[in-house]
């Protein structure tokens, strides 16, 4: 019996926004595995901002997705067949096999993962790229002392969730900046943020302010536009921002930075950050990060679409902020 | 006899660009020397664009300069009158006694200069607070190394023409931005920087361009707007921008930052700093800037107004940029 393989490719490159037509759904029929391979099937997909960005041809600091193959992405799953000695069948595996149900391997980029006491899924978010991208630019760019206040925008995300969580722990004042009252509740509530800005509700200085008593010490930026600026406007002198990510302005127009002045008047340090290039914190942080969920100590959520052929709208609604923390595709 | 000395005062705050009216020339009896003062008659005093931000009382880094008192300044003299063991009449001393002719002080904050090797006026530029702003910014916060492409704005000025020419003692390619052609001619023929940008000319991203073929690994930024712009959108990743003035918002409108997400996706350092807050600094910074001025190593220009009733004019001339090298007003 033949085994199809379903994937999705990238079909065309957005003008602005993206749109269901730039994918396409595939089906593959998969070839016998060789000597030396590993087969996986994967359970699920990982939905991420960056993925914007390859989607794209504009210069950035990775080479752009090509057209007609598979979509980039993070996946999570079980070996069904292998060729392979450091593999064997029943395994849990995270790889980067992309948009697509099954992924056929020599081994490289593949690693074994435990889930007895953390969920499988948690290694494509808070155990996974996410929160080291969480743990890094929060320790080692903001790197906050007890005391301090630190904001994070996107707060209840993947990212954004482990930041202010990571923050609490540190001893600071974790403040968040999210979309809409039911995010902002659970991003206090559950998370355990000290405050929560809806930016939904119109009033995002001024809500700020009044959350931000003491000032800003560290922000880490996954956002962009209004509320970078009124998180600049509220930094304190020496204060330090992490720049992860400008979701604002993924889908065309550049969005300004209001007053950059501020960044000389308070003596500012901003520093943009990909987190795949400091590999070499990865083994420490997915140690101390998947200690604290095993623990009960870091929460998160999951947004979860069902079926691969459900990721083109759930990728869209992740860039719109429809996800309620981290966005994934169940592919079984 | 009654000595008098003439004093230049801030009378109002600029609603936008500042006008003669804001400042108020009096005169005003020398009381007698006091035990343990010094009098000194001021030969030089220094307009920096760092007044500006003085003259509003909105929230900065530092306190804003009161209303009917003296305007604050570094200057340059000689002691006329000492109760004082350290100093004695005839010696040579920069201070910060502001816009007038006489200063009088118990010796805090007034240091006594050699002025054999190195001119007396130097000690408010190229071997005062100006060149100390150009070394920290460059050494501490860019960092370059040898055959990397440094840009600075403001590249004719007392700050800007002294990173270039660190930078090219530091083996690096020295690009400038300067405002016509005469200012570009000097940047490059006598300062020995690689290129010149007019940003005058009205093309400034296309001739930035050119001027950096390799790209540009580390921005002094004395202007921001335009020139920043032009400038992140040709730095190479990981690049280094230290952020000392932006005289381009000076006068009220904010001037926005086009692209901040080129910070992100170039994983770029941004960093604005005040030289006076790393006075640990100043001795090693004076004694290699003295020393290269001394040698001939280091060139500088002077515009130079003469008489303290010219300082408003010269300063304003100096937000707009019609100085050429260190502005300066000659008091006797």
């Amino acid at each position: 019996m033949t085994l199809f393989n379903r994937q999705i490719l990238l079909a065309s490159r957005p003008q602005a926004a993206v749109t269901p037509d730039n994918f396409k759904l595939v089906e593959t029929p998969l070839a016998p595995l060789g000597q030396g391979q590993v087969r996986v099937r994967n359970h699920y997909l990982s939905l991420d901002p960056y993925m914007r960005g390859r989607m794209s041809d504009a210069k950035s600091y990775a080479e752009p997705q090509p057209l007609d193959e598979v979509m980039i992405g993070a996946t999570a799953g079980e070996v069904v067949e292998s060729n392979h000695a450091a593999f064997a069948v029943g395994d849990k595996v995270a790889g980067m096999f992309g948009w697509q149900e099954y992924g056929t391997s020599d081994g490289a980029g593949l690693h074994k993962v435990d889930d007895t006491h953390v969920p499988l899924s948690a290694y494509l978010g808070a155990v996974g790229m996410p929160g080291v991208t969480a743990w890094y630019g929060l320790n080692t760019i903001i790197a906050p002392r007890a005391g301090q206040t630190i904001v994070v925008s996107a707060a209840s995300g993947a990212v954004g969730s482990v930041v202010g969580q990571l923050a609490k722990l540190a001893g600071c004042r974790a403040v968040g900046i999210a979309g809409g009252p039911d995010k902002c509740r659970y991003v206090v509530e559950t998370l355990g943020f000290d405050a929560c800005v809806d930016y939904k509700a119109g009033n995002l200085y001024e809500d700020l302010k009044s959350a931000t008593p003491g000032g800003v010490d560290g922000c880490f930026e996954n956002v962009g536009g209004e509320g970078l600026d009124a998180t600049l406007a509220r930094m304190n002198a020496f204060g330090r921002i992490a720049l992860c990510g400008m979701i604002a302005g993924y889908d065309g127009q550049p969005v300004p930075l209001a007053q950059p002045s501020i960044i000389l008047r308070s003596r500012l340090l901003m520093q943009g950050f990909i987190v795949t290039e400091h590999m070499d914190v990865w083994p420490q942080a997915l140690r101390e990060l998947g200690g604290l969920v095993a623990q009960g100590k870091l929460q998160y959520r999951e947004t979860i679409a069902q079926g691969l052929e459900n990721a083109p709208e759930a990728f869209i609604g992740l860039l719109k902020g429809k996800n309620f923390g981290k966005q994934l595709v169940k592919l079984i």
